[in-house]
């Protein structure tokens, strides 16, 4: 039966090696280091010949950076015979600019999926896409896992009384919908609108939150704006608590701040972004996707060994 | 007539600017800027639809950030209908990689030119390639310019006496003969040895420096430890003065130091990596590539609107 490996690069060791815990290997040996001058050097030292090699990186910040090491890991085992090249980014970065949202804006979720291509992937294992669509951009298969089961698991662990699931948008209904389902309870939608320009935005909730016990969803919190003002307006409005959660913690600039100061009680995140130093705070729980992406990882090895049967 | 525009990234904009001058065109209006988490956005505030673009980024330090603004700029203008995307790269990141100098190595010369033509390039112009191999990574039109007619107009205007050109090593050896031709000195080379495994390498100097002012050549200039040692070993053998000079002055780790301290008079390079602040010391003299490039894009510019009368 073809080999499976599975290598890392630098965005997220601690998940690369939970992942290879999770199936029972080591990780592969090989090293991505730097020149004095800042130009990435991988070094494979073993063997990949014939090989279903599996790499795991998250294309997080340092965006560019991390992007060009699974870039340049992906020539190598190319170069060194790999049997099929399988790139399981738990957050694909990038991703926000996946349209024409002004005349002359580049696509980049689209130019990272051709990147990727052409330095030779086989197939690409990503959670919680920014826009589905993305999928689309590829002409590989893609695997689309998803974070909300383990965040669900985590708040009917915590038996929370009298729950209402919030979207902070109009574009999160769809996953809010998917938790609440999941939690049995009702949902609610924050409306902002601007009432006139140059006037703050008002924050209107949808759905009935008094007294209640609020979880905000939402795929990634970046800067955090909108989630600690959400959780404001509905503590105002009269919820009891408020929870937040996601996939992808990307809380970049002031949102560690933004967060401290908020009226979250507890940010509910998974490992898809390394978390360390002083962006860990206690006020956030991290849950791993290790055991969802090892299980895919086997899955796939399985099919691809199955697939052999028939070439 | 079909319009130019010349663009500008953020590894270099002095150097565009002062190409941009050479043309007699203002530059391209676009913002080439960062979301909060590192994302590159980049905004093209004119039309391009058309228009011959040209794109002025080095792949210099911080490498990975650089040649990403490139291709995102790449990306951003093809969606915007330019007529042909012409990329001047001063200098070209990322070419010492261009074999498999050992087994499974990865070849990043040959990736940077894929992640190129994927992105949308139509042509390429670089100036002193590592290996002039690189050109064959490419199936679209390679412009390679030299430093060498720089350097040497440099030199010549010296009229230093008494000159020897000497190569640091066996692998510039056809470099320095360009310049030891262009000013009518001799030929020296130095050839490094190791006697036995963990005893310092030996400078042995083939040819006649005796009294004489050295001038070494190399195309880039690292961490400056071959230079410096060449520099020293030249003067404890008897050359009177030494001076180097290089087209990259890609100066990175102990490099400042390294030139500071040793025996090199002066060290001679170009634009093609824009040195600022405490990398820019007295005894670095900087020479403009403006000129080579600016006439380089013109003439390209000339050649696609006559066999635009073909099409
Ligand atoms: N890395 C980023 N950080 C912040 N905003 C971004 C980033 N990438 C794209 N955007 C903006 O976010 C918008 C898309 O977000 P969304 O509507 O939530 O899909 C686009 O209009 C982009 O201008
Ligand atoms: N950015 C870099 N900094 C230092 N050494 C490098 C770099 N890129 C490649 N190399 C090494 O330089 C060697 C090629 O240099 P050369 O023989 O001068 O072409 C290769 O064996 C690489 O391992």
């Amino acid at each position: 039966d073809p080999k499976l490996k599975v290598f890392t690069c630098n965005a997220n060791p601690q998940l690369a090696k939970e992942i290879a815990d999770h199936i029972g290997l080591p990780l592969g040996n090989a090293e991505v280091v730097r020149f004095s001058d800042g130009e990435i050097q991988v070094k494979l030292n073993e063997s990949v010949r014939g090989a279903d090699v599996f790499i795991i990186q998250s294309t997080s910040a340092p965006v560019n950076q991390n992007l060009m090491e699974l870039l340049i890991m992906v020539d190598a085992l190319k170069r060194a015979s790999a049997k099929s090249i399988n790139v399981v980014m738990p957050y694909y970065g990038y991703a926000r600019q996946d349209r024409k949202a002004r005349a002359r804006d580049p696509i980049t979720a689209k130019l990272v999926a051709n990147l990727l291509e052409t330095a030779g992937v086989h197939r690409v294992i990503a959670m919680d896409l920014h826009a589905t669509q993305i999928q689309g951009f590829f002409d590989i298969p893609v695997d689309h896992l998803l974070g909300i089961p383990i965040l669900s698991a985590y708040f009917q662990e915590k038996a929370l009384e009298d729950v209402v699931v919030v979207s902070p948008d109009h574009g999160g209904v769809t996953r809010a919908r998917k938790l609440a389902e999941r939690l049995e309870s009702p949902l609610a939608i924050i409306d902002k609108r601007r009432p006139e320009p140059n006037v703050a935005e008002v924050m209107n909730i949808i759905g009935n939150i008094e007294g209640k016990t609020a979880i905000l969803i939402d795929d990634m919190i970046d800067t955090a704006g909108t989630i600690s003002l959400a959780a404001n307006a509905l503590i105002e409005s009269g919820a009891k608590k408020v929870y937040a959660c996601c996939t992808h913690p990307v809380l970049s600039g002031p949102a560690i701040d933004r967060i401290s100061n908020s009226s979250i009680e507890e940010l509910v995140v998974t490992n898809t972004i390394a978390l360390s130093g002083d962006r860990l705070i206690p006020k956030i729980k991290v849950l791993s996707v290790a055991p969802i992406i090892g299980e895919a990882i086997v899955r796939i090895h399985e099919e691809l060994s199955v697939s052999k049967l028939f070439d």
